[in-house]
């Protein structure tokens, strides 16, 4: 009844029943050849930028860099130094790719029924070609055929950029950066790679380097930052040329979505302490809370689509971070409260019909109890895809289940891909799509929309949801 | 495969897999014909107890004062003067109700996948005979159509009750109620229509206009209520009048299920700071929690069966509260916690057999780890049905996957519509009927009870737990 | 279409779908011959230390030491004294066992649809050949048949473990117990039971009777607990024990995981209060927080495995504990918080590949928010099945669910039974079994796992893992 073949089933991602299965089909058939909208994400600007640019080689393409990938291995003993992971304090780790790459195969089968086990293959056998699954034995000859792929001009970020069919592209940017990648894409023409706006290093006082990311942004406007009042004013000029370089959007992140006013007396004096290396107990939440209704305001004022990522400890594990330091696999989302927190911003800002509040939690009891309640009052929230963790075929579908019925489906921002790993991209995407259409296909069987609904419906996941929200028409 | 019949479908709700189906159908079509029981809700009574009233326009009927349905088109931009709602300062609002239903009918795409959608969907059809989904281009003419009918006597909410086929209807009553509606029911025979005792706006000292509330309660008991002492004694008396007109429950209402006891010291002392309009912080959260005890003490006194409704911020949205009101659709909720929070009260009332507590709440995440296990244990306790947000399909399935397997299903209380739209009553009663008849198919098929216990599941469910819990045998 | 034939269905707990029941019907076959590994529970080891041993009466097994049972019908208003649950005081209780089971089989509806309703179905029919449903008319004759079965040598409870095919059964013994029964098993050979290390009496210095459990392991150990330095001194040398006696893991339990760190100093003083009888509010809680660090110390150093039960309150219902005493079905689950709590735990212990730290909680919420991205990341945590409550159909599913994408299958330790019900062993590991085939038939329909690996993840969740995580190897 199931062949052995073992390459990519047609039919991922979609129920065993076989008229819900067929309607899934409909509708991705419907849906498959949309450009993809990549509204948020962590791609570097010059893998892009550079046409001469390549990934290197496989180790370097699908391990290295992934803390999706590093940190299952490390769970089950394997140190991040025998996968050639960079140490901070320069000690030895493995640098023969092949060897790591051999390790990688041989504990493949620790991403069984994983989002990223789920990508890998579709990576492996839709941009690559490689129709067998990857094992210790074939490992060395899957190896070497990666390696030599990678080489060719077919394979460079750009051609595969084209390949992808991928329609804009937004990366995420400190707050300080002076965006030259971009700059030279645009002159090139490239204007669907666009900038979004990043605070976070120097709007969270309590980031590590504060001072240092400080001096950056001085150094960007060139001017001394020396009071929240030019604090502010140096975040309003950077968010001014991020849209004249093309951003749609802001992205501010913090471990708890709280929110609050503080006077401008109150905010000059946390600014001059932190300055001085002094914090007081709670200033640094106090501000970030006020920065996140300050941000909401230049929103406002600019038009730039405002996103919140809350809920995640980051740097959980100490050890980690001090041998390998940040976004190593080690950071553990935290039960938050949405309600209560993001009142005070609301109070201000929730009406206003043309700011864009897009939000990202990761602690999935607030879809139904708080997120979906609050989308489907406020004219100014939409709630962003299942994130981190939960971009996964069993996330979607709790995210589908907990909050289409009261946020509906028009609260909602469609598809990001959130991702650093270019080449998993499209994977990504295709696991949303299948979804999304696997649910809409339950409800028309289900006699809860009708199927003309649910082609509108495909559409909107796949595109148009995204498109509006992050205002990319 | 899929007809284009545009009609509701006979099998909506049920699963598509074809054995699963036809036993639900079974199931379904052996409690289909039984009686509405309707043990809480919010319809107005005075709708029932003038043979003369009507519902109005169709725009009076489905969207001014559903909150269910205008919350959603004021999400997406749709301002609350556009769609009638009146202002509490009398500013200017939409009055022609036939444009505000064109209004609606354009923005009807955005209750896809919502149970308001599925309501209204099986309203037009089933109550009005609208075979015709309603778009902007028929809405014109399904509104002069719906308007026609509702001038009809078959479509007085008289002829709908009996139509209906609701076996036992319960409002929900100020404590300061006079039920003058209901005394005129009652003479006429009427005595399936009960009151609800709801103390909420006097026992609840920081609602709005407490001072005023307690005024009206003065006035009804005629007595002047200027201690503690004699503010239970009005509560008492008032309750063993709504028991009198055919009241068997009272429903108390907070954000939080905090119960405590406080002395009658304690307790006067608090009083006299609310009537004085001098509260200090955490009195009114005291004193909610002290009259949980209180009314659960004298519900063990004079049997009415005792409904706590937890968990949801009033008004979160200053604005939309200072321009509508209350109810227009901006309580947002709140994570909450039973385990600690009921203690007191059950401490000394859970043990209490004849004593029905019926808990409902909106953090479904104490489902399974707090309600089912309490329901699960003590005597007192009872589950009400998924309420409000979670009256859905989705939400449905939710409940009876994480609430049955440990609460068992004899210590839920069947379902409730808890509306106040009182033409969708049939509509939400048969999607928990059908959902149910669902759920237990799936135990059936996945041979985890028997086929015969699964009738008997099914009619518990529609009709007899809940006259059970609400003592209405 | 369904037979009236009421016996076990060869089907239960498979999905209806065709396709995916099949192939889940291929999984369990190919491991339903699997030895049952047992690596935590509550079995009585004198049960099995004695030959001669039996398990009474039909009530004496089913109803009176199983408060899975007790505690439904005692919700639904049956005393327990007429369930002849013996009372602390001696007062009197139903003594005529064989009334007890005609009360317990009328009232048999109560478990439609729970876990206790499957085990039991699944012990009667499998274990004692009763293929009827029980209920007031046959409860006689199966009790008399039952209790003649009883006294026959084949359901003695050794005969029992022989045929129940159990590999390994792992008990739960306080720090003072002397392990006799372990002894004399060890000395015939039996060297698959194993004790486990449970130091909860003596390190949560809250637990009612404290003072007289540190005199019980003052007695065992000979030699008088004065100090803070000696208690561990004790808790290292029964630990030292145990393992002599074969057990491979402690157990400990709290109702938050909170850990933390106590100088030697702080350490000592709460300990001379408790001593005294005279600790400060906090003292138990920091006290408790600091041995699972301890313990966790000790783990290292041993190799035993380290598990953490959190999230339960106990003894909720102060009549019922002072009636009838602890277990008693009266214990309520909490919320809790694993991210910050653990990390004290985790900064000093929780890189070591060696040392397996095993999480047990009862807030499903934290099963995707915080459970599985801390066991995805650090090498020592693995999650324990789920436990109590959610030791159900739906339960394992939500596990299966939200865990296995975000940990890994091989993140997990298989599953547990966790039961002072001997004779249910072997019900509880077919449902899991079951459910666990019928989730990997899922993602084998779905496209998500391949078919060969589907054989393996399912032999791995009935045997290999529980052993690997319990280093039974």
């Amino acid at each position: 009844m199931l062949t052995k073949k073992r390459s990519l089933s047609g039919d991922r991602c979609f129920s065993p029943e076989p008229i819900q299965r067929q309607i899934a089909h409909q509708f991705f058939d419907s849906i498959s050849a949309l450009p993809l909208v990549c509204p948020h994400g962590h791609v570097d600007p010059a893998l892009l930028a550079n046409p001469a640019a390549r990934f290197g080689s496989p180790t370097e393409l699908f391990i290295i860099p992934d803390h999706y990938i590093f940190r299952m291995l490390y769970s089950r003993g394997i140190p991040l130094q025998a996968l050639g992971i960079p140490t901070s304090d320069g000690s030895l780790i493995e640098t023969d790719h092949r060897k790591i790459w051999q390790l990688f195969a041989e504990h493949f089968y620790l991403f069984r029924g994983t989002p990223s086990g789920l990508w890998l293959k579709d990576e492996l056998y839709n941009v690559f070609g490689v129709d067998e699954p990857l094992n210790s034995r074939n490992a060395g000859d899957i190896y070497d055929y990666l390696e030599e792929q990678l080489t060719l001009p077919e394979f460079s970020p750009r051609a595969l950029f084209k390949r992808f069919n991928i329609e804009v592209l937004c990366t995420t940017d400190a707050a300080s950066d002076t965006l030259e990648h971009h700059q030279s894409l645009h002159q090139e023409g490239f204007t669907h790679i666009r900038p979004t706006f990043r605070p976070d290093a120097v709007v969270n006082l309590d980031t590590p380097g504060w001072r240092e990311n400080l001096a950056k942004l001085e150094s960007t406007v060139d001017w001394e930052i020396s009071t929240y009042a030019t604090f502010v004013q140096a975040l309003e000029e950077r968010r001014a040329f991020f849209k004249k370089m093309g951003a749609t959007a802001i992205d501010q992140s913090a471990a708890t979505p709280y929110t609050t006013h503080l006077s401008d007396q109150e905010a000059e004096a946390i600014f001059a302490r932190a300055l001085v290396g002094k914090l007081n107990p709670g200033d640094a939440q106090h501000f970030t809370g006020h920065m996140f209704v300050e941000m909401a305001r230049m929103s406002v004022e600019d038009g730039l689509v405002m996103q919140m990522h809350c809920g995640i400890t980051r740097n959980h594990n100490p050890a980690v971070f001090e041998q390998f330091g940040s976004d190593k696999g080690a950071d553990i989302p935290l039960q938050i409260e949405w309600t209560e927190n993001l009142r005070p911003l609301l109070e201000v800002y929730g009406n206003n019909r043309n700011f864009h509040l897009i939000l990202f939690g990761l602690d999935e009891s607030t879809y139904s109890r708080e997120l979906a309640p609050l989308a489907g009052h406020y004219p100014a929230i939409l709630l962003g895809p299942p994130w981190w963790f939960h971009d996964s075929v069993n996330g979607m579908e709790r995210y589908f289940n907990q909050v289409m019925e009261t946020a509906g489906l028009y609260n909602t921002a469609g598809f990001n891909d959130d991702t650093r790993a270019f080449v998993s991209i499209p994977a990504r995407h295709t696991v949303w799509r299948r979804i999304a259409c696997n649910w809409l296909a339950g409800l028309v069987t289900r006699g809860l929309v009708e199927e003309e609904e649910g082609y509108e419906m495909a559409r909107a996941l796949a595109y148009d949801l995204a498109r509006v929200a992050y205002k990319l028409d």
